[in-house]
């Protein structure tokens, strides 16, 4: 039988890879088709909108059972989840940006401010939280962060969380779970 | 009694507006309270992140009956609801953009592709959907998308739906529901 979920998206982890870890996690068989980026513009027009990585990830927690156990969990992980997606689309400013003067420009502000003002704060709500993003166990948050990281910094050319303990220690554990290990393990070998 | 919810933001509709539909429409009575941006630098350090919109409606909406009935709905209100804020994003790195010039280079490409390319499959969406956004009914997603227009709409100094019929029956249904209706008489008048 073929699997009951399709995962289409560009040859690399990026957004996709928090989608593909709650999969695996989950024990969901899924087609991961990855198409090239010269075949986007014949893709595009079928998708009536690039469908939203975050709406996917929430839909799939619960199957997977790592959403909230009440409303107001789910507030809490809601919450930090969209507060890494500002990040990193903070951080895909800089990465995207071909300009490369306008490039430099954005460097200073993004590496002295932005990032240690976002990373302190999330150090420090893992500490306090029991190693975890939110509710003090795990949830799909920890999974978006996690699952992101290879691709945040792909963008940034260097390890977002080199000078933050607890976030090692969030993600060696994140990647040590049965099948996002295995999954890990058999994955395509892609820098983003 | 002092009500069970204060809402923080600056004096204007913008981001805080869906909240406020959400509250008004539930009969959920809210501390409405506006600093003035003078006083911002004060009371950012006792929030540890911008606590997020989108993530306070979903929870909010829960509450008032405007979520989806299944996991799959939500799923769907969901992705439109991220597609607005996307939309949202791509307008404000054009309407707070300071440097004139720049302003003018991103103001084609914004109005003549990014803006119909959202906007037409928005309107699309609504006409075969019942007249909503999302599962063919009233939830959240129409209140998102109707609350923040008035924001919108500053930004880009024009009426954003003009063009699509749909979208302002929509935005007029929503103005007229019970509880938005009374809320949208008593608010401060704002530009944004």
């Amino acid at each position: 039988m073929a699997p009951a979920y399709k995962l289409t998206y560009f040859p690399v982890k990026a957004l996709a890879e928090p989608i593909r870890f709650l999969l695996s996690y989950g024990k969901i068989e899924f087609e991961d088709f990855r198409f090239e980026r010269e075949n986007w513009p014949e893709i595009k027009p079928h998708m009536p909108f690039a469908y939203q990585s975050i709406a996917i990830c929430r839909y799939l927690a619960k199957k997977v059972k790592l959403a909230g156990a009440n409303d107001l969990e789910d507030l809490e992980i809601d919450a930090i989840v969209d507060t890494i997606n500002d990040l990193r689309l903070k951080i895909a400013v800089y990465g995207y940006e071909t300009d490369e003067a306008m490039k430099e420009t954005r460097k200073k502000p993004l590496f002295d401010e932005t990032i240690p003002y976002y990373l302190e704060r999330i150090e420090a709500i893992v500490k306090k939280n029991n190693g975890h993003l939110a509710v003090g166990k795990l949830t799909w948050a920890d999974f978006y962060f996690v699952a992101l990281l290879d691709y945040l910094n792909f963008m940034i050319k260097k390890n977002l969380i080199a000078d933050y303990p607890n976030l090692q220690v969030l993600q060696k554990n994140v990647l040590n779970l049965p099948g996002i290990k295995e999954w890990v393990a058999k994955r395509p070998v892609t820098e983003a």
